[in-house]
């Protein structure tokens, strides 16, 4: 079978000979733009073939390039079959990914119970006989085909207004929509021309500060239509949160409020179009962001959660119609955003406890969300505790001499040979390390420990007399990639400050896990499970998270990964309104523990500071690991050097 | 006592010394303009002293006036004393009335139970400690103050956004405002600085096709702030509501409820100038009108209403934000439209059930209200019939030689001497008779029928030889008053034709009313009490209502008026929200009867066009009355003329 290799990733694929190019990168994991759906009328999703033998009509389809473009090996990936091996170039411009997201495979189990029902009704039209009022026949109508009884119905004036036009215009012959919104019982939010019950749509998104991610969800099927994010536009008016708020506070919310509309609508288009769907279609936008994010789509001042003593105005969830937050959908739609405990644990990180289903199990979970900040959640169904705190931005790559994100030629696994202690790594797309990322820096820190390159407190063992083991400018440092081996031109290292700062950004995790600990009265061994959520949990090494006391000791089969827990907590709550309705009460029952405020998380910080931990005790299994890594490079005496 | 004629009315009071002209003209039923409350200071309540002595300071209230005025006698009349008898002319523009409406006693007895409370609540300021958002902290302490429970009352986001600065720039000290709104619970509709618990109102408004009413309501004490009336704009866009629908069809709706919501904007303006209020205080409206005009006002198209098969779009209760009208209250202040039972029982006609309390009890009543349409409710808390109809306008005055309305010169009252044939009248206020208004004509009818003038065809007995019997141009009539003694200059006569048109207009009522007896299966003995609503019934003298058979025979004392049943039933809705509950149970309770399409009505409506009845049986008290009359009249031979 002919491979495809994409270029600048160099994902390979292997395809059936007449596969499209467009269907070759969907295998790939690569999301194309393609506005008309994959028929050849957008022009949207250009490719280069540099090498090898494709089917492709330059007659048919030439309107779309220049010459030169044709030259250059110009097709359209949705019409071009793949015929032999071939090198395919995909220009930034098509791809709907403006970076790096995680897109899992969606193990949702939930049960599929929208909160919105289309029906398609035929009425009887009014006679002297049976003269009974336009919204009566319809909502009789919609009972009898298995709706809701039409006195729990409610019909806002906007719909209301428009129902004796389109019956008599449709000869009584319509689609109802319906929707269970809070604080109402059933909302009526359309009524439409003829059968249109086949098209009902919902999104969930995931509104995070840096990025936006919107499912489109056929309502009908159950099954995701489209999906698409960008970067969150507020960029422009600052970085972070704070710079965020701190423009709010100058020039206004108008403008933040806008962008974050701006944003979503973007990623619900792109979805939309990928699908082929109308947006005035989606009747139902469920949106998990963090306590700054939510209140700045909902146009509420958030200027009172950044500063002393951190007040969010609103935690509770909020629902109103799509109209009043400008969100490009049906104006009728309903806007759920998740509730928030308190301003640093959000409506993102109730959207994880939802997605991992701790807030619903008897047994006691651990859920870990790891980013610049980080948020842990300890409990199960009859408590929760959780904080919040800054890891630094050691963990993912940052403040470390050669740290750089989860990008192409970032370290994201590396091996150290505890006899030869050679390192082996695999860098992202597989080309030269440039740098290591967050993953690659735990495996590494993990790796010199059970070599014994650095001890417990991070020391380079610089008596090792070996050329990866050397005194570097400012500190003791250890080679990862000679210059001749990496993407750079100079020796990638990792130095013994570097070790430094990543202890340090560990501490505070597993610091911050003892407290909810030490707070709920409960030891490591009554932890059922450690769930990690975001992009981080999805790439790092479970033993080595453990073995430098990252997280607390757990066996390994019990830590899973729920992947982008926001966006798949809102999928839940968007297919299943019955989890919907439960999630007031998670976030009233998950107690914010304020680590300034908790004397014993300085100790417990203390305390952490070594890899894995002071008091062994809580890391029997890797101290016992430990233990035999010693005896081991004792028996090796001086290592050897490599080849 | 100084008596005090106002002109051009000549309505007259008795008052002690020094009463102000402002008062005695309240005493006399004059609704003046006092923006200021009657302190001097507005200028607005001009009379003219044309004869007698008064107290007045033109010194000091000269200002108001230019030299030609106080030498015509202006006076303001809240600062001005009575001294002697005097004649006061009141310039139209100091009257809040436009037109003569029906302001009764309030004899309402319901509980005063508002669906809008307000709380004032002094906050804790955040800290450290205690971070909670702001709107737990808000409604936390509304529950403390005897409030809803949190997690009961919804926050929309137009309050929510307001709610971080507010509490701020008051220093946490504010007042919320709560209402009980379906089809949520609770609503916060407004968060104000400081201490405003003093000021709730709500309005009711009986929105009539011709005239619309506000009663603005302390909210707090329980009592009727302010009263005002106005003719309904709409009247620019046709008289009736048949030319205002078609009006509709060809301009648009647009016009139409901009004008029916701007007939409310001015009565509840006047009545909240009136009493000194903000309009914005108010955070309630209440409306009961006819199906037409409630459809009007949502701005639902009622053009399906007055054509086969005549079909409204909605007939249940409705509620939205008074924004959503553009009424001039508060912009999240609820309007709620009464609902309807069917295209011509609307929902003034539930607000009349509602103000007699039939729907509550276990006593079978009739309700009949009559203009030139009339509505009958027959029934009981277990079950009602209704029914509607053109009364024509007979009973109103009109298509009767010298009908006229019920303004000044009116003969509201008559009696005949049935040995001298001769009348005995009193007219509105006073004057010289220029016509007969519709009480005039049933007193008239009654009068002439027990004086045997007429019989009980209606055939006037030109066998009289009397002065006031005589044959007409075009028919036999009955001298009413001789020129000389009336207000016109020509004899105002009633005529065989007017006695046959009232006939026929007696006839459709008392049919309707049989009808409805007739679906029920009742007698007149079974009906406990008959509720009179509208103008009409105030006036009417009771006892000749049954004597020319407009209603069944009950006895006296179980005939009552409930004045303007409409706005009596919004008053109570507004203020008890547990009546307020009950209506569209009611109004589903409510069966609707159409006549046109009932076999028996035509049969009645034939048996009732005799006076009182073709079945004398049905009317046995009037029959026996009727005998020992015509025993009298044959008793006295031929009639004495007068002196």
């Amino acid at each position: 079978m002919p491979v495809v290799t994409f270029l600048p990733s160099y994902r390979k694929i292997e395809v059936t000979a007449g596969t499209t190019v467009l269907d070759a990168a969907r295998r790939a994991g690569l999301q194309m733009n393609v506005v008309c759906g994959g028929i050849g009328k957008c022009g949207k999703c250009i490719v280069y073939v540099k090498s090898g033998r494709v089917e492709f009509d330059r007659q048919k389809y030439g309107r779309f390039f220049t010459p030169g473009e044709l030259g250059r090996g110009a097709c359209l990936a949705c019409v071009t079959g793949v015929v032999s091996d071939i090198d395919v170039t995909v220009p930034e411009g098509s791809l709907i990914q403006e970076q790096k997201i995680l897109i899992e495979g969606l193990d949702i189990t939930t049960a599929f119970r929208p909160s919105v029902l289309k029906y398609h009704v035929t009425l009887s039209p009014p006679t002297l006989e049976d003269p009974s009022p336009d919204l009566n026949r319809l909502l009789d109508a919609i009972h009898r085909a298995q709706g809701p009884p039409p006195e729990k119905i409610f019909a806002p004036l906007g719909v209301l207004r428009r129902i004796p036009e389109i019956l008599r215009s449709a000869e009584w012959d319509v689609t109802a929509t319906v929707g269970l919104q809070p604080p109402g019982k059933y909302w009526l939010l359309n009524v439409e021309a003829g059968d249109t019950s086949g098209r009902l749509f919902g999104a969930s998104i995931d509104l995070g500060t840096t990025t936006v991610v919107a499912y489109v969800w056929d309502l009908i099927s159950g099954k995701v239509a489209g999906i698409a994010s960008n970067y969150n536009r507020q960029i422009s008016c600052g970085e972070d949160i704070l710079s965020r708020v701190n423009f709010g506070r100058r020039s206004g919310l108008t403008k933040l409020q806008a962008l974050a509309a701006e944003s979503i609508n973007t990623a619900i288009t792109n979805a939309a179009n990928h699908a082929r769907i109308d947006r005035d279609d989606i009747y139902e936008v469920m949106v998990a962001g963090n306590t700054v994010m939510t209140h700045m789509l909902l146009g509420i001042d958030p200027a009172y959660i950044i500063s002393e003593p951190y007040v969010p105005v609103v935690r509770r969830s909020i629902n109103t119609a799509a109209s009043n937050l400008d969100l490009s959908v049906a104006p009728t739609a309903g806007v759920f955003a998740f509730p928030a405990v308190s301003d640093f644990i959000g409506g993102d990180i109730v959207a994880d406890v939802l997605a991992c289903g701790m807030g619903a199990s008897d047994e006691v979970s651990l859920m870990i969300d790891i980013g610049t900040n980080f948020e842990v959640v300890l409990g199960n169904n009859e408590w929760m505790f959780s904080c919040a705190g800054a890891a630094g931005p050691a963990l993912e790559g940052g403040e470390v001499l050669f740290g750089m994100r989860a990008n192409p030629g970032a370290i994201e696994q590396v091996t150290v040979d505890p006899v030869t202690l050679r390192p082996g790594w695999r860098t992202i797309n597989g080309i030269k390390p440039k740098g290591i990322c967050g993953s690659g820096l735990i495996d590494l820190l993990a790796e010199l420990l059970t070599s014994c390159v650095i001890d417990r407190t991070g020391m380079i063992d610089t008596t090792i007399d070996h050329p990866r083991i050397r005194q570097g400018d400012h500190a003791a440092e250890y080679v990862v990639a000679f210059a001749n081996e990496a993407g750079i031109e100079k020796d990638l290292v990792v130095t013994e400050n570097d070790v430094k700062s990543l202890i340090m950004s560990k501490a505070s995790v597993l610091a911050a896990c003892q407290v909810l600990m030490n707070v709920a009265g409960i030891t490591h061994s009554e932890i059922g499970t450690v769930f990690f959520s975001g992009g981080f949990g999805n790439y790092i090494n479970k033993q080595n998270a453990i073995t430098i006391g990252l997280i607390p000791e757990v066996p390994l089969d019990r830590i899973k990964n729920i992947g982008n827990g926001a966006i798949n907590g809102a999928n839940i709550a968007l297919i299943n309104r019955d989890e919907r309705r439960t999630l007031d009460v998670i976030a009233d029952n998950i107690a914010y523990v304020e680590l300034n405020a908790e004397p014993s998380f300085m100790e417990e910080y203390t305390s952490a500071s070594f890899l894995p931990h002071t008091d062994l005790g809580r890391f029997p299994g890797v101290s016992a690991m430990l233990s035999q890594c010693r005896i081991r490079a004792h028996a090796n005496g001086i290592r050897k050097t490599e080849a």
